[in-house]
C-alpha cells in the first residue's frame, strides 16, 4: 500500500533542506514549486506538458472551483484529478486568502466568510467545515486549513485577533478532515514574532503533517518577508514539510530555501508568460521590446521551447496569439523547475551558498530598461 | 534530388481522385485539407501538434505576414518553415482575398492594389511582382497568383473585368516567379460557366502546377457553389491538383471532393474551436451548451483529446480559458484530417457515394437548437 504522506530529508545545507514527500499518487521532490491550476487548469498548458517542465504537483484553487464548475460537480465528474487529467499529487488551498481578495462583500465572523460571487454576485458562506468537506470532493491530496487574513499592516490587535480566530478554525479544519490524503496547517501572525511562535504552537499542538507559513508575500517586499522567515521558519517542526504560501519570483525563492523552506506556489510564471515576460538566468525580460524582433537564440538553449527565437515569440506575442502565451508559459515553468532542481542539487552537494551567491551575481531583478520602455507595449 | 513538384493520381472514384503531391519538404496526400496558419501560428497549436492531427501543409497568409512582422524580416529570420517551427510544406495565398477584405481603403487600379493596413495605417502596394517576391522571401511551397475579387453578386460585366484582369495578373505572377516551389493559378468569373471557361484557358494557356478555384465561398450558399464546381472543375486539366480556397465546412469538403477537388483551406476548424464550436460525424455542437455541463463522455473516442470530457471542455470554455481554445482547435483540426482520409480510403475503395450517403444521413449541418440557445454564451 502506498504512503499516504511520508517526508523524508536526504541532506541539509544550513538551515535548507532537501528531500522527498512520498504520497499514494507520486512523489514530490523537495524544495518544490507547485504550478497554479485555478480553474482546474495550469493556464495554457496541458498537464502531460506541465509534468514535462518537471512539476511533482499542481496547486488548485477552492474559491474558483467551489464557483466554478462546483465541487459537488466536479466529484459526480469522478474528482478534479480526473476532471483535468492530472494523475500526481494536488494541494488544495483553503479558499481563505482568495474569498477576501476576490470576493465582493466579504463578512467575516467566527462562523466563517460571508461572500458574494465574483462571478454572478451570488452568495455564499465559506467555514472551516465546508473547505475541507470541498476539498474533500474535490479529491485533494494536500488539503490546507481554512484562515482568515490581514494586511501585514494591520494592528498588532487586528494581527493577533485574525491569527487567534485562524487557529481556532485550524483546530476545526483538523476535525472536519477525513479525506485520504494530508493536512497542512498555516501559521499567521503577520511580521510579528511572538505571534508567529504562538501561531506555531498552537497548530504543533493540533499536530498537521506540514505547515505553511501564511500572510507574506502580500506586499511587505522580500526584506521584510525574509527577515521574518528567519524567524518563522524555525518555529515550525523540522520534520515536517514547510510550505511558504503564494511566494514567489525567483529571488524569493532562493532567499526562501536558504531559510528552511520546503514548497511554494506562485501564479508568476504563468500570468508573466501570458503577458510577456520571461524569466531567464540574467532575470526577466520583457519579451515585446523591439529589440527582440530581430532576435535569432532563445529565451535559454535548455528551455523546451528552444526551437523557437526570441523574436518568433516576440512576433506572437505583439500578435496576441495564443501560441505566444502557450511557449511564455512553458518556458518560465521549466525555468522555475529548473530553479528548483538547481537547489536540491546543490543542498544535496553542500554548495548551496555558493549557488546563491552565483546566481545573485547574474539575476538582475528588475527587467533591463530601455530608453523608451512602454512604446511596445 | 526530391522532386520540385509531383502530382499522381492512384485511385478515382466518378469526379473524385485520390493521389499525391510530392515536394522537397513532403508528400501531399490528396483530397488534402490545409490547416491556415495566419500569423506564423496555426492559432493555439504547436507545429508538431498540427502534424500530429494528420496534416501535410499548411497555408500562411501573404497579406497578414507582410504588415507583420514583415516579409523581409522573416527572410532575414531564416524563412517562414525555421521561424514557426514547420518543416513540411507551406502553402502561401498571394494576399489578394485579405487586401480587399480586410485592409481599409483598397484603391485597384492595374498596377496592382492600393491599401492601408488595418493595423496601423501604414500605405502599401500590393502587385503581382510585389506579392509573388513576398512569397519567395517567406520561403513558400506553393506561392498563389495575385488576383482580383469582386463579390459573386456583382454585374456580370463587372465580373468579366476582374477576371480578366486577374487572368492579366496572373501572367506578371508567373513571369515574376522564381521560387523554388510550385506556382498555382487561380480561375476567376463568379458564378458565370462561361466567364470560368474563359479564366480556365487564360490559366491554362499560361501553365501552372496547379490551379485554384477562387472567388467562391463568399456568401453564395452550399448549393450555388456545389452547381458552379459543377462546370468549373472539369474546365481545370485533369492531371494537376484543383485547390478550392477558403472552403469550407465538413459537408461542403464532401460535396466538392466528388466533383473533383483535391485541396481544400478554411479558418473554421480553428476560429470554430476558439469560440466553442466542435465538429462531429452527427455535426457541430456548441460545448458551452449547458446540456454538456455533467456530460462525462469525449468529443470523440479517436480524438486527441479523448482524454477529456465533454464537461472539461464546457467547463473550460465557459471559463474563457486559453487550454479550452487549445483543446477545441486540435479535436477540430483532427476531426477534418479524419474526414480527408476517410474520403481518400472511400476513393480508393471506389466507396465514395456510399460514404458520402453516410456522412449526409447522419451529419446535421444545424447546431441542435435549444429552448434557450443563447443562455450560455
Amino acid at each position: 500500500m502506498p504512503d499516504r504522506f511520508a517526508f523524508s530529508i536526504d541532506a541539509t545545507d544550513g538551515k535548507a533542506r532537501t528531500g522527498v514527500i512520498r504520497m499514494a499518487r507520486g512523489e514530490i521532490r523537495t524544495p518544490a514549486f507547485m504550478p497554479v491550476g485555478t480553474a482546474a487548469t495550469v493556464k495554457a498548458m496541458r498537464p502531460a506538458d506541465v509534468r514535462a517542465t518537471g512539476a511533482d504537483i499542481i496547486l488548485g484553487n477552492t474559491y474558483h472551483l467551489m464557483l466554478r464548475p462546483g465541487a459537488e460537480r466536479i466529484a459526480r465528474l469522478g474528482g478534479l484529478h480526473a476532471f483535468m487529467g492530472w494523475d500526481r499529487p494536488i494541494l488544495t488551498d483553503s479558499g481563505g486568502y482568495q474569498v477576501m481578495s476576490l470576493s465582493d462583500l466579504a463578512k467575516v465572523s467566527e462562523e466563517g466568510v460571508a461572500f458574494a460571487s465574483h462571478l454572478d454576485g451570488s452568495r455564499h458562506l465559506l467555514t472551516p467545515e465546508r473547505s475541507i468537506e470541498i476539498q474533500r470532493l474535490l479529491g485533494s491530496d494536500i488539503a490546507m486549513t481554512f484562515d482568515e487574513l490581514v494586511p501585514t499592516t494591520a494592528s498588532r490587535g487586528a494581527q493577533a485577533q485574525a491569527m487567534e480566530r485562524s487557529m481556532r478554525w485550524a483546530r476545526r479544519s483538523k476535525d472536519a478532515f477525513a479525506g485520504e490524503g494530508a493536512l497542512f496547517g498555516i501559521q499567521q501572525g503577520g511580521l510579528d514574532e511572538r505571534l508567529r511562535a504562538a501561531s506555531a504552537e498552537a497548530l504543533i499542538e493540533i499536530d498537521f503533517d506540514g505547515y505553511a507559513v501564511g500572510g507574506l508575500a502580500v506586499g511587505e517586499g522580500q526584506a521584510a518577508m525574509l527577515a521574518c522567515l528567519d524567524f518563522a521558519a524555525p518555529q515550525l517542526p523540522e520534520d515536517r514539510p514547510r510550505y511558504l504560501m503564494g511566494v514567489g519570483k525567483p529571488d524569493d525563492l532562493v532567499g526562501a530555501v536558504m531559510r528552511g523552506i520546503d514548497m511554494f506556489d506562485c501564479v508568476l510564471p504563468t500570468r508573466s508568460g501570458r503577458t510577456g515576460q520571461a524569466f531567464t538566468w540574467d532575470g526577466p525580460l520583457n519579451i515585446r521590446n523591439a529589440r527582440f524582433a530581430e532576435d535569432a537564440t532563445p529565451l535559454d538553449p535548455e528551455s523546451p521551447v528552444a526551437g523557437w527565437s526570441k523574436a518568433y515569440l516576440h512576433h506572437l506575442v505583439r500578435s496576441g496569439e495564443i501560441l505566444g502565451a502557450m511557449l511564455m508559459t512553458e518556458h518560465n515553468l521549466w525555468f522555475y523547475q529548473r530553479l528548483m532542481q538547481a537547489m536540491r542539487d546543490a543542498i544535496a552537494a553542500g554548495s548551496l551558498v555558493a549557488f546563491a551567491a552565483e546566481f545573485a551575481a547574474r539575476y538582475r531583478p528588475v527587467p533591463r530598461v530601455t530608453a523608451a520602455p512602454n512604446r511596445d507595449s
